[in-house]
């Protein structure tokens, strides 16, 4: 019988956008859907990044390939324009332009590990590293951090209780996506320690580095002393930029043989998108007032979102100091039946929100399954809102 | 000791551009070098494309996410413009938007088969076909099409010869990457009925479609009857319309279970490239003048790269009748050698050629160490002067 491959059929579909088919139903139906469930920000693209497509996409004669690792054009300005104004130095060799922060992630973790392998993961972690590690025949052991404890990084030993003969790498991402938590230094420079004691890759996903809501400067795993060869940096620029849809991130090492093993996956797909990265060059220029005002209004947003989570009963939210997502409790006991019912029964007004629940952002069997992620990606009128149905639909949903 | 993991050590450099430091060397020196090693055209975009980015991009306010299985307008616009013009007949279910033809093809494999499964594949062969199956630990086994029997498909007996208990598909390019090979109707029909017998897919690359040089029709796997649940199309918006850098291409199946799993590997890395994608709106109405044009152009081009070749002592090259690539066998032992000597050390009124050697092309051992691919992406001027070089080259290289 034909068949498609067990790897593909035991693939875990996207907790992240399997309710989408639920969402799209509603929306069909003219109901209001409040989109708490993605990292999709509604904040209007930098004017330069724009202008830069508008001005140099109608001059190309023909849209052709670019180099394997980026236009050098795009690596010289992220270099010299992005990464020196935040104290990191980074030569041409160091860096390659990807399909997003997707596409970095994915290689970084395939050049750390392979088959049979294991990476340290600080649990709750985004989803998706879990999909590329099921791909690649990875297996993820998770560190334990706990939504009682503000998620904070639990003592080194925890590390070192998970380590085998076949772990490769400590896989973070700062700010830490879904949680919001923002790793200071010192967690920072005792996992970097932990790293070279062990000889293990540090993969770092940095993409929300400039959603960051406090004074202290924020600590690149790139700043760790001593841990150059370790470090493998994730990044990404259509996020930062609020162009997530153009696709474009990098990876970065001082490494030299994890960069020419970046090569050989970026030559297997030929390049990165030229009409983004053509964008993403005129997007380098934008100026550090576009940060500041995009952090304001992040903040309020967290605000209003945290009160109202915190004030419903029996929720409870530790405040999160980056990136624009939050990990709620909720009173009840299955986070997915929860989110799916918003979407196919609830409506107050006509109105309802999507939210991800939370158990596919954990390893340990059974953690989470009562918690959610909340993107706080809407203007605070429409979170206000947002969280008028929540709260309703929490009311109705204990008493069904 | 740190070290980056075994399979991405072991994981092959692309053969095609893993000569580009060697050219781009010989640039920086001054040096005139003819491309003729990899298929990026140098044929005008169509008006249309670059006219849709540049209306649409400016009125974007934030460039976002879309759907993971692309904008439904572009999916519709394929559907409606493109696939009913060729007589095919697809329902939006049934085709998902992807970065590049590369990734469809990346995701095609990985449906069909998993580590330790197997494919039939009609060498010579797209060389990433390869990459693709050595990081997913599946085997590649080769029906040998021979250069002196013009790359015809051999009997199907060939491929019966390979078959085990693993076997889970048949991989071909029609017309093929790098023999430009065109497929009759026959060979596609009893392909077809073999993967029916045995159940196996059948994954076909049509990104070359539209460059066909004869007056027949082209015949798509996806018109082989009763094949529907075993065809996997793999195709290219992109290429179709010199759009390479915009690397938005599609997976195409009737099967319902291999386009759900499609959407597993589409969610994991969130949405194609919406810039391409804008941009590829706009391709769909381009007229069928232009491909008209394109064809005619291509066809003086094959003229005279094959007449030129043909002409060389000890050179041989059949008549491809698609795609953009003709494979020579050469008067040389080693191919791969003599295009880095060329790129390295000759030169001719400081003028040099960069082909591709076709060794990576085969699988089975020693085939094709003296033959290299050929792409006429060049104006029948340049050709001559590339061809000027390439044979006075030749002679030099037998004396060396």
């Amino acid at each position: 019988m034909l068949k498609v491959s067990a790897r593909s059929a035991a693939m875990p579909a996207s907790a992240i956008r399997k309710l989408v088919p639920f969402s799209e139903a509603a929306e069909a139906a003219g109901v209001k859907v409040y989109h708490l469930n993605v990292g999709a920000p509604d904040i209007k693209s930098p004017d330069c990044a724009i202008e830069a497509a508008r001005n140099r996409i109608p001059s190309l004669h023909h849209v052709s390939y670019t180099n394997s690792a980026g236009l050098p054009e795009l690596r010289r300005a992220m270099c010299e324009k992005y990464y020196k104004s935040i104290g990191l130095y980074i030569q041409l060799p160091e860096i390659l332009v990807t399909v997003g922060g997707s596409e970095a992630f994915a290689i970084a973790m395939q050049i750390a590990a392979g088959p049979g392998e294991e990476l340290l993961v600080v649990e709750p972690y985004y989803t998706n590293y879990q999909t590329f590690a099921f791909l690649n025949g990875i297996t993820l052991k998770a560190v334990h951090s706990d939504i009682d404890n503000g998620f904070n990084v639990p003592d080194i030993s925890e590390f070192e209780k998970l380590l085998t003969p076949s772990t490769r790498a400590v896989l973070l991402s700062n700010p830490c996506n879904p949680s919001g938590k923002l790793f200071t230094r010192e967690e920072m420079l005792s996992i970097g320690e932990f790293c070279k004691k062990h000889d293990l890759f540090l993969i770092c996903d940095e993409v929300y580095r400039e959603f960051c809501y406090t004074d202290e400067p924020y600590f690149s795993a790139m700043q760790i002393p001593g841990c150059e060869d370790n470090v493998i940096l994730v990044d990404s620029v259509s996020k930062r930029y609020n162009l997530c849809g153009a696709r474009i991130g990098c990876i970065v090492s001082r490494n030299a043989e994890v960069m020419a093993c970046a090569m050989k996956f970026a030559q297997s797909r030929l390049c990165p998108p030229v009409l983004g990265q053509i964008t993403s060059i005129g997007a380098l220029d934008t100026p550090a007032s576009y940060f500041e005002e995009v952090k304001a209004e992040y903040i309020r947003r967290r605000d209003c979102a945290l009160r109202r989570l915190n004030a419903m009963p029996g929720v409870f939210s530790p405040v999160p100091y980056g990136a624009f997502y939050t990990v709620a409790r909720l009173p009840v006991q299955d986070a997915e039946d929860f989110a799916k019912w918003l979407l196919t029964e609830f409506r107050m007004d006509n109105q309802t929100v999507m939210v991800t629940p939370a158990a596919s952002f954990y390893k340990t069997p059974g953690e989470g399954r009562n918690q959610v992620r909340i993107a706080y990606v809407l203007e605070v009128p429409q979170l206000e809102k947002a969280m008028d149905v929540l709260e309703e639909a929490l009311k109705v949903y204990g008493n069904v």
